[in-house]
């Protein structure tokens, strides 16, 4: 081995030192290796135009950090990183299990609808490099860079809370916290709610990542099942009657089957958990994605019951990547949940909060916002045409907005036994037991359609009812009995 | 009341769902309250310039809503929002409670010793821009803008770890997870790492933000004492032969005692953790900090076995309103920690890691680090010489980088009393119950002096020295037999 240290004379450092070091980054990186023999003194002095005794000097230094050691006559040898030493870590004994299955990467080159996400082919980029660019030259700089609130970017804040008002969803009660994501939003919220042992109940199917939070944090849950009229309100009687206080719903075009609450149905539901002191924690992020020329925006259940706790952001409009979200929720939730939020990462980035806000108050996201209805709207007209024409076997409904929809496949096929099938053919989604909670959904599948357009779509949804259709002979093949017994 | 509805004719929405709308709003946001009258159909028509039937309609939709209710011949009452029905829910049954007392808002104008920050004033403002600017121009910006890895952004990773590998703190055998600053590192590797009952080794006194994450995780906690020589190794091996099996700790200008373990001790650190098949989280965001012109940089632990779990970040040197912060460590680690970095919040903001790589890689994180170290120098100093001249009666031991320094006051003095006299002075600190794990500390004090200039510094620590004073007289005077009594 060529040793080639980077020496340097003028440094404070003296080079022996330098020099020292430089074998222990070679030992600490795994290129010298336990019992590996050091070059004799003469033989590296000559080798690099030192002195002797700065090599010697230098393997005194290491011998003294227990790093290699001496053999009279022998030379000196790596006593190896500490890392040969003693027992090592057990990682598979010492760290905590995943409660659920991966999803699994999104097969490449495939049209894929895995993925609950807006198109980035239709992201304002110019819009907000105009944004980004004003926010930057303000002199108020400075103070963004430095550590802000937990609560958020007051500004954000402000502007945030009152367009809250204005819509009805937020009373002289309530005060809001900045999140990275409503992701985040439901990490701190289960921490300010649920002990180990906590009745939750969920929508089922749900969204993986809400239910994995809460079965983390060790909650009893109970899965609703969805209708097409969103979550079931029996079966929402029967849990709270059976202890449930904690419940987490999206009214609007629910992640993953697209159904929305009725607005006839939504007095019934803030009713019924209002009754049994439940606290509700409605997501709602798809709301403002109404496709339906004809389509009426029901009251958010913020709006019919003041103790909701309600999430937003604008991810689903556009620019996922840049983290921010919020909570709008009664003052003592959002003083324990912002205790929370320092305590888990000290506050959310304030440029991307600037970013957003600037994006917000210019008229830019009501903007683009119209953009992406236009935009969800041939999307979806996409997807009904194409599952009429090519998955006629299957049942749907098709929902009035959002990213998603629900596909349960022709009996006795299994949705996640198609999608290798699927894969292969060049299309991928979500099948039904990623989103269980407590029933099996294997034969259904997600269809996450906002992300593709409508060519994408249209190509996309034709490839799975051929897959289907090939599935539904070779079923029946195996189930046709064999002609020599009959 | 003046209703001052704005309603939009060209809307699809018809106009008596606006209305309705509106009143829906008041309700929501409590303007209008159970039990208030609603004018007249005919009245509201004539104030409106509406029809009476358009109000009729609106108002039987609010009775359908459940939101108002008609008495026949006296008009329509508003039902109350739900809010009024039912139980409200009582948060302070429902929310988790608070391990840790709150450290207070620091005295507003005081000269703050309390937070363990970079200065903003030294901030390369302008070289931030230039890197915003650079990744904004990119083409690639929309991709930015999408989701993203759970692990971060991919070049920003590569440089690091390659740094990393450079500085012999990463083997083939690491990854490396982007974190929204170091807290969030730590608030997922306890995730990663802790149970209910698991025994975590802590320095005391430590950075409460550390110590209570472990706690919310049910940790049990051991506080191993602090030296001047850092983490005490006695105590460690006595914990570590009681059965601790996680053990965090700052090796270099630790939080909040400054202290830092030297070379010579750190081979026996990882000797004791490693023989025990303990992890090690080497939490290494101050060690760049080395203020004395004479300062050697001991190896950090990681470079001495390759299982250490090794923290970083740039907040120290510049900018930590900008969070990202990160994670290297053995593979498995990475592996399930970004899995729950996913949980928590998908990823961290993109546009930051890009704005802090164009930082770092453009060589302008290197130039802002001398003059940030160029700085501490110059404060380390005010700190020494206005201690010897206004803390005479204090104990210190003057760090040799980093942020923060530990004061132990005169015998007979308690540092949370006297933080209420130091506040009405003019100068705030944290007293040391605040990073309190096991032992009582009420005697110190932490003084983070990075975050103020020299000037400040000076005047902060003769305030302190003369409410010091002033305390100890009173003690004295308390203490004094009166004379009568002789």
């Amino acid at each position: 081995m060529q040793f080639r240290p980077e020496l340097d004379s003028s440094s404070e450092t003296p080079i022996y030192r330098q020099l020292g070091q430089y074998f222990q980054r070679l030992i600490g990186n795994g290129e010298l290796h336990s019992g590996d023999r050091l070059p004799a003194t003469r033989e590296l002095a000559g080798q690099l135009g030192l002195n002797r005794t700065t090599i010697s000097a230098a393997y005194e230094w290491l011998e003294s950090e227990g790093l290699i050691e001496g053999a009279v006559g022998r030379g000196s040898f790596v006593r190896g990183s500490a890392t040969s030493k003693g027992a090592a870590v057990d990682w598979s004994r010492v760290l905590t299990p995943s409660a659920f299955p991966s999803t699994g990467s999104p097969a490449s080159n495939a049209i894929d609808f895995s993925s609950s996400r807006p198109s980035e082919d239709l992201f304002p980029v110019d819009e907000f490099r105009a944004c980004a660019a004003e926010v930057l030259a303000d002199p108020r700089l400075q103070s963004l860079l430095q550590l802000g609130s937990p609560l958020g970017y007051a500004p954000l804040r402000s502007w945030l809370l009152e367009r809250a008002r204005a819509q009805g969803v937020a009373g002289p009660d309530d005060d809001i916290l900045i999140t990275n994501g409503c992701q985040q939003a439901v990490d701190i919220l289960r921490r300010a709610l649920t002990r180990p042992g906590t009745k939750v109940a969920l929508e089922d199917p749900v969204y993986p990542g809400l239910r994995n939070l809460f079965l983390e944090a060790g909650g009893d849950l109970t899965g609703i099942p969805v209708t097409a009229d969103g979550m079931d309100l029996a079966s929402l009687r029967r849990a709270l009657d059976a202890g449930v206080r904690t419940v987490v719903v999206t009214p609007s075009f629910q992640n993953p089957t697209g159904a929305t609450i009725p607005a006839a149905s939504r007095s019934a539901f803030v009713s019924m958990t209002r009754a049994a002191g439940a606290v509700v924690i409605e997501n709602d992020i798809y709301s403002d994605l109404i496709y339906r020329p004809d389509g009426e925006r029901p009251p958010r259940l913020k709006a019919l019951d003041s103790n909701v706790i309600l999430l937003g952001s604008f991810s689903k409009i556009a620019f996922p990547g840049v983290r921010v979200g919020w909570v709008i929720a009664p003052k003592p939730v959002i003083a324990r949940a912002a205790e929370l939020k320092q305590l888990t990462d000290l506050h959310t980035d304030q440029l991307s909060q600037a970013f957003l806000l600037r994006f917000a108050e210019s008229g830019r996201l009501a903007k683009h916002e119209a953009v992406a209805i236009a935009a969800g709207r041939e999307k979806l007209r996409a997807v009904e045409q194409a599952c009429q024409k090519h998955l006629a076997e299957c049942r749907w409904v098709l929902p009035g907005g959002g990213m998603n929809m629900w596909l349960d496949l022709p009996a006795g096929l299994d949705a996640g036994a198609l999608r290798g099938l699927a894969r292969q053919a060049g299309v991928d989604y979500l099948p039904g037991r990623y989103f269980s909670v407590s029933r099996p959904l294997d034969h259904g599948l997600r269809l996450s359609f906002a992300g593709l357009d409508s060519a994408r779509i249209r190509r996309g949804i034709e490839i799975l009812g051929s897959v289907v259709d090939q599935a539904m002979s070779s079923r029946d093949e195996a189930s046709r009995p064999m002609l020599a017994f009959v």
